[in-house]
């Protein structure tokens, strides 16, 4: 019985021709190994965003369901070309549809959930030795059978639920980088790829700035018992491979920094201290769409009985949210509205932090021997969130990185990689 | 019970935002008017072509399975695009894929055909109040339920089809001319639009040159009787109906000229004049996919018992005739094979030609008397057309217009349109 191995290439990796037959030559020996493969991609590079902006040259607000059928046509480019290189090549290959993958979403156009992944399809072409290519980032509605799409980074969630319901070994997620990094080399150049790293771990990563993964794929591997395998489709190479913590050894205190360099704060001063107010302040909020990160209430200061609550959003957020906050002002009677999107948040990761709690006091320590102001603060048990002004991220980042010992030249040896990665991956 | 109208627009009428907007525009006129709209749309102008290229940036032979799956996204753009624009004018409106709106066809990948039209969908969203676009060219294999296309400008056989399916009162086609017209107005400026024509004569005007309608749609229209009406997108206009024969009134002699410039001629000389030569010359072309046109085949002169025998083809197909008629030579022991690929073709048009043999005779002498060289001529009951030199074609087009007095200043008033137009486009 041949394993069954689910790959997904990003829209870098298959840019342009060139890149969809490197990419298409990986599917193919992956293959040729005597695998079951499905390949998952998406849209060519910037296909997405062409096609969005041609649905804004004709509406200002393009219908969500039409937006679907519109951006799904970038990821059945990709694999119907990929699927002719690898017929070219003298294997089978057939390219699926969301729809005819068997993705069932519901129907939240434009960011739709999985329901369901009806895989007979792919099996049957399986079974008959095909090379199956899947548009990412895309499904059918169960009730309308209209086409969704699952949001931005939505293909690597295709993947992880194909992986899923196909019982795979393993989904690779092939991109432009080796894999995830202790933090962004950009910033910290000694940063070291990691060979392993825990659920846990790479959601708060992936919720704290590290791009590798779509924040939605890995709760959906860690709930399905997915195996990741994070690789680079420009080089060989291990890359970083996600699994359960009991499938991985004992883990260090901190494995990684990330940070975010597109953060607002929103404080809203002199807030009456009743019971119900911050319910009704994040209530308004989510009404609105914004994404809350970070929430902070400072007690009222002896008999004056008001607070001031500050939270953080994604910078992109802060119109909508102070939108939606000056309609409370006359309701909820507080000061004044002040804002700051000139924001950013390092954070520290590590699944070996829970048993430690003297990390957080020596990463505070670290930031304010730098001479850096924390403006906020969060932690849960294996990450601690730092809010800093934006001009400070990037110092702060090599500060952590390098008190905790981080680097390619620290104790853990740089390839211990080899004993985690899935066998068919050699 | 509402009137139901199906549409189409071309590549050159939904060719970018602005044009789209347009079209969207036309279509909401028509449900304003309260009846149930269905438009056809295709891909915008060059948007094929650029898929084409893309596939073949990647592989000489592109999978047909793939190309169809490739292709097939073009028009899901253009009808997701005016769907939006339609949703912001107050409408609701829905954009389905071939396959959505139940155009079931065989699996004959780049020219599949139409089995059957599922409508059912098509006529909830209709019941239901809303606009529905569908993508045209394209449609979903019965056995496989792969994505299939219908071949170039499979477009007009998808409107026609869905108008067959619905019943519609009228099938619009929309294009960049202001209908059909007595000859290529780009040759002959005096030319005439045709406020009517039977089905027979698009058909022979089709396959003669005219490129306002593919054969096959028209083909389709006579078969199930629906009523066609050609218009363009870019201006008001009554434009041509094309309706059955019983419904027209009586027929003028001749009504257009057509030309292509785009002929080939091969000629085997010295052919033993032997029974099932010819069937097997025919054969032979047929499988190598070479579309004939006429075919000649002179008497053997006397007692040399040996003929010659001419046919015409696409210029397109010539190199796949030459190779599949040098194949034979030893078989059949012809002299030589001969080719000229500067082949033109000019034909007279007219339902009332039936009845008239004298037709033909003045047709030739028209021609002759322009000092033109007839090489080839082919007859049927409404339709005669004469190869002749691919540089003499644009002299004969014009004299023969001429000679029937089908110029606009001709007996025939240039509107007696409106008692042809079906009652919704008034």
């Amino acid at each position: 019985m041949p394993e069954t191995v689910v790959m997904k290439f990003g829209g870098t990796s298959v840019a342009d021709a060139e890149r969809i037959t490197r990419a298409a030559g990986r599917i193919v020996e992956r293959a040729r190994e005597g695998n079951h493969v499905v390949a998952v991609l998406s849209a060519r590079g910037k296909h997405t965003d062409e096609l969005v902006s041609l649905a804004h040259e004709v509406s200002q607000r393009p219908h969500p369901r039409e937006l679907d059928m519109l951006l799904s046509t970038g990821e059945r480019v990709t694999c119907a070309l990929a699927a002719m290189v690898i017929n070219d090549l003298g294997f089978e290959a057939i390219s699926l549809t969301g729809s005819q993958a068997g993705i069932v979403t519901d129907s939240g156009h434009t960011k739709a959930k999985i329901i369901e992944v009806k895989a007979h399809r792919i099996r049957q072409a399986l079974d008959s030795g095909k090379v199956v290519l899947v548009a990412g980032f895309q499904g059918v509605s169960q009730r309308s059978l209209d086409v969704t799409t699952l949001g931005r980074g939505g293909s690597d969630t295709t993947a992880v639920a194909l992986a899923a319901a196909l019982g795979a070994e393993v989904c690779e997620i092939f991109t432009d980088v080796a894999g995830v990094f202790s933090a962004d080399p950009r910033i910290v150049p000694e940063a070291r790829r990691l060979p392993v790293l825990t659920f846990e771990e790479m959601l708060e990563m992936a919720a704290s700035g590290a791009g590798v993964l779509q924040l939605r794929s890995v709760e959906y591997a860690r709930n399905h018992g997915v195996t990741i395998h994070c690789r680079s489709s420009f080089e060989e190479g291990p890359g970083t491979v996600i699994q359960d913590e009991q499938m991985t050894m004992e883990r260090p205190l901190v494995t990684a920094v990330t940070h975010s360099t597109s953060e607002a704060r929103i404080t809203l001063l002199r807030l009456p201290d009743r019971p119900g107010i911050a319910g009704r302040v994040l209530t308004a909020l989510a009404d609105a769409n914004v994404n809350v990160d970070m929430i902070i209430q400072n007690e009222p200061e002896s008999e004056g009985h008001s607070a001031d609550m500050s939270v953080t959003v994604p910078r992109d957020d802060l119109p909508a949210a102070r939108e939606a906050l000056e309609g409370l002002e006359d309701e909820l009677g507080f000061g004044s509205v002040q804002t700051d999107d000139e924001m950013g948040k390092v954070s520290l990761v590590g699944a070996g932090m829970k048993s430690h709690p003297g990390v957080a006091a020596k990463a505070l320590t670290v930031i304010g021997d730098a001479g850096i102001n924390i403006e906020m603060i969060s932690t849960s048990p294996i990450k601690i969130s730092c809010v800093v002004r934006e001009e400070h991220v990037a110092a702060a980042v090599r500060e952590l990185h390098t008190a905790f010992g981080l680097g390619a030249d620290s104790v853990l040896p740089e390839d211990v990689a080899g004993d985690h990665r899935p066998k068919v991956s050699s």
